[in-house]
């Protein structure tokens, strides 16, 4: 029994999955698989053992409950699962498996499929957020609204102009993410001191194999994966912004915008007249959290000479956490997006009262800039 | 399926269940089982109703995948949590479960209680370190050793001295803990607003009940929670000391301490010949994430008006996740230092070699005075 | 020429002067001057040379700018400083100069008082806020006001209980800053590697003459100093929760409180009507950055072996930075306490148009147990 | 007088010139007397009044030190900044300063000439870096030395493997911070709530006067700097990789290559024999820094609505900090690979002591792959 609640409140279904132990060792044994059919490719190891090796990786139980005792007193995944696996195989197979290939080869892997397939999902909750917002961007670009400076009444906006601001502001950091998810979610195969002696040339392979780039080992060289936490912590980033302002412009003395009003959501446990920005909520929450694992991703890249001790796995529990509460602060904010309220009479009210006039100045022009910026 | 093979990598099995759903539940529960009896006591709800409620909660299923799934919907444990519980005492008691409190008031009341809990189990592991570490500094208090500096040879120190520091740090900030914990693990109850509206004079009995200092109520005042934080992530530094240390202390060319030798521990998947520092692997890596998590913590502290919104959703997960990597860091820690092997021989050796004569000047009195500052 | 500008928006004059070039070198000489004094009581140094080091202490003039270079190319304050001081005291008394010590006996020892002269001038403004509080929280403790819960209206509140709840969290963050002061900055005295050895038995004496509590050398046992850097950003956070919350309740449209009036503070270049929350911004801008400088001061805390490699000169540099923004944040937030406007008929207004009744609970009580909480 | 010594021991005089007050006031300035000439040649303001103004702007004297407490008590630089400008400009003339523009406008276009400036100088020294690095690598390529992992021995390297590892990772790390700067350091120009009213068609011209690109407003749109800190953070710990490294090659039982020897750099006050690693330490400490400064710097992303508070003011701060200590760190580490002494004979008997062969595998081929990725 595990801290499922919790976790529910912060992630989504879909990546959850993506990190959950199933996950780990479906990927773990593909890595294995793919190696060992790489290798007897290349002569490296015999053709009858990488069979062999294939099908117990297809057909092997494992039972993560079990496995994780041994992990947490190996200090590692590979060394129990890297055992079982060779109990699998039998005799003659056994010596065959995860040849040349060192324990972190295997975590990173492993990471970085995982990474790739949260910034898939993650692309779909930015799509979604972009989608909804264009429209109305374009729709209210030249609506005068009171716009604020410093949490003051200040001058005139083209209420579309703001929607505009949030939709440049989430794809330009999507785009940063795919950037650095395809910079630096690679395969990792250099064995154990990272110079692939005796694994033969088969990264290219392998690295086919599982679909993902390949690159010179970087057990030790975490600029990229640095690279990836920090887009990630950037993209929620926008994500709050978004959050923040629709929580302020909720206030009932506000009351431009609204939360979509959605049955069992929203509600309080002790007043039934009030109608929270759950979904903003949930952003702000992830927003609060993210940028110290951030900061401790970076913290960790200058590990010990050729693969170092602490922060490399630090690095991977930290990316995890990244893209779970990402996937519960985005799914939160395209559902706000899509279905989000424009009180257009408060608007007309909140202006009026400010005495500011109407003059809009560019907004119209400049909301056809930043929607264009994603084209 | 959850991530549980990532989390017993960084948690022990004893401070995983403190925080999973369970617990969470048990808490949750007992805090509405005592909020009905104090409140009945006080004749602020009909003692049948309270009867109906303790019942309840003493009895009623609770499936916390199903739960998760509404909690995620609702934004909040409270809101399904107290649907369940009124259905289930039924007509007549239904109107008094959860009277005059709010969904914050049992959420930091059962984090409360979990981080009770957990400085219950970290103070065990700090025993086993300091019960370890003492007589090694006594032993060794005067046995001249190299003392480095900027990672260079300097000039001698009585062993034990080294350890007596790791000592005094780690007693030093567990001293902390304890204090901060029976300053900022309070009950919470203040209603809606924390005003304690309705809910009767019940607080200090509530409190009593739970075995929680009661307080004025805190829901927007977090400088108690955000020092417990704080507290957590500076023991783990002062672990993170001792791992640091060690693993300078156990390179090959040195030499002078090694982690135990446990079987199926510290193994590499590649080089049977090494023995990995496994144990300070764990607490360096718990080393990189805490103050990430600590900054988190301070951030969201400045929540808006009576109760905020974000900031202390995220401080409960950060606080949670704090006390399971401190478990992982002091348990791996407090096997080290348990077992720690000494090489006596090439302390004289290195020494020898360094040729910095033998002068340990104070190092016996400083000893002496390191440990006494926990006694 | 440095950078003035930025460094006074955001800390005071009276900060800015304890951790300048000029204080650090006094402080720094003050020490060497007690080291000698103390060393001639105990006949480690000649009489005769103490002298000769104190008068020169005294009268030595120093170009900060000058020294600033050779500071930089050493990579330590001492080494430069230390020469000097052997030229100037001449012949005969040289060779006493600085008997025993190490770099960051003196580089910590500076720190400690730097961080006493600070804990004073910042607790000078805690008195000036909590002085302002109480009396408005006393004031308007059962005044009926619209209690605001996830940014939206929620049910009344005694407005003083508003007040009273930042006084309650201001004042014990102080009190926890002074006692980690307390417990923290020590004198720093143990030679190059810990050990006392050549300096005699004087600590206690230096301790004394300098005005700081002695301790064992702790040059690498960071939890004392990491614990003050805590306290500092926790502080911080207090006051940025009062700071948010009145520039919340600022808006145009809640208009409830003010920022005094101050000619020159507030204003806009481009908008003569506004009236900025110009203080808040400082407070809030300072909570923006502290939470990464604990991070930062914690994860410094595991240095390598008897003195560490980056993490205390990193540590040092961030415990000024927190000192000076807090100074900033408190002189602005203790200046807009003393002066905020409050406004009675918006209060009473607000609470008209949410509709939520006049019940207050126990505000008053609380109001009551809040600020004696602080007695 | 401020803290020189305290900055110079992290940055170079090179940056501290950068964010002086000299170079803040001098390009303020600029941009008023840009957006006065173009829109002069706009027509939005008389010609005679941007020749005077241009006038003033080049002659004008600015005292830093008498503006500071004007800018302090103001809370913006641009407010007092203005007022003089307008009074030096005299009547006709005074009102066309400053047309349309807002405080923010000054200060995030005085911010991106400032980073622009910054990532100048810090790839002169990432130059200085891979110049020197490159042929190492090369030279080293296939020389069989000690791989270390978990910092134990492990298995044959080449040793240029080692260096080409940093080279890589140092060259990608820059090549991401000058792709952030490009993105993200451009002209701000959007009048009081970013819709430009007033100001005339005027961007793309003072963004080009101003050597910057041009792009909507970004008042609240924080996405692009915070990539700026991001990319500074990741580039700091790429040389704190190298400078991990290097510290624990040096050390007395490894002793395989040593920083430099200069005059008067890396000795002890109190130990001649020692030989500091000095410039590793230098940039260990910025490593300790940094990553609570992004950390900052992402957390501040979420402003409020069309101009936030407290947010970006204390970015501004954090981003010049974390050129500062990025320009300490290069230099330092620079000045380390230029000089980088390496004992062949050490690496060839920790070699032999080790017992592992001589089978480095891939190293040189990896070693051509690595340095060609920076071509």
């Amino acid at each position: 029994m595990s801290d499922f609640l919790r976790q529910r409140m912060t992630a989504t279904p879909a990546m959850i999955t993506i990190w959950d132990d199933r996950s780990t060792l479906r990927h773990a044994l593909a890595f294995e698989g793919a190696l060992a059919e790489c290798q007897a490719a290349q002569g490296i190891i015999p053709v009858r053992a990488a069979q062999q090796i294939i099908a117990a990786v297809r057909s092997m139980p494992v039972d993560p409950a079990a496995l994780a005792e041994e992990v947490a007193h190996a200090g590692t995944l590979a060394i129990p699962l890297v055992r079982r696996l060779r109990e699998a195989v039998g005799e003659g197979a056994a010596e065959h498996v995860h040849r040349g290939a060192t324990s972190q080869d295997l975590a990173d892997t492993v990471l970085a499929l995982q990474l790739c397939g949260s910034g898939a999902l993650l692309h779909a909750d930015v799509i979604r957020m972009t989608s909804a917002l264009a429209p109305l961007a374009h729709r209210y670009a030249a609506l005068p609204a009171v716009g604020r400076t410093l949490l003051q009444d200040a001058l005139p906006i083209g209420l579309g102009l703001r929607f505009a601001q949030w939709h440049a502001g989430i794809a330009s950091a999507a785009r940063q993410l795919r950037a650095a998810i395809s910079r630096g979610a690679r395969v990792q195969l250099g064995g154990p001191v990272g110079t692939r002696a005796g694994l033969g040339p088969v990264a290219d392979r392998v690295a086919e194999r599982l679909g993902l780039p390949c690159a010179a080992p970087w057990h030790a060289r975490r600029g990229g994966t640095a690279a990836i936490g920090a887009a990630l912590g950037i993209l929620i980033g926008t994500v709050g912004k978004m959050a923040r302002d629709i929580s302020l412009l909720a206030q009932p003395a506000i009351g431009e915008v609204h939360e979509p009003a959605i049955a069992g959501r929203g509600g309080s446990s002790a007043m039934a007249h009030k109608r929270n920005p759950t979904g903003c909520q949930a952003a702000l929450a992830a927003t609060a959290r993210a940028p110290g694992m951030v900061a401790a991703v970076i913290a960790a890249m200058p590990g010990e000479e050729e693969r170092g001790l602490g922060g490399w796995p630090a690095e991977a529990s930290l990316l995890a956490d990244l893209c779970l509460i990402a996937s519960g602060a985005l799914a939160a904010m395209a559902t706000v997006a899509e279905g989000l309220e424009i009180d257009e009479a408060a608007v007309a009210r909140n202006l009026a009262v400010a005495g500011i006039g109407d003059d809009v100045g560019d907004s119209a022009a400049l909301v056809a800039q930043l929607l264009a910026e994603d084209s």
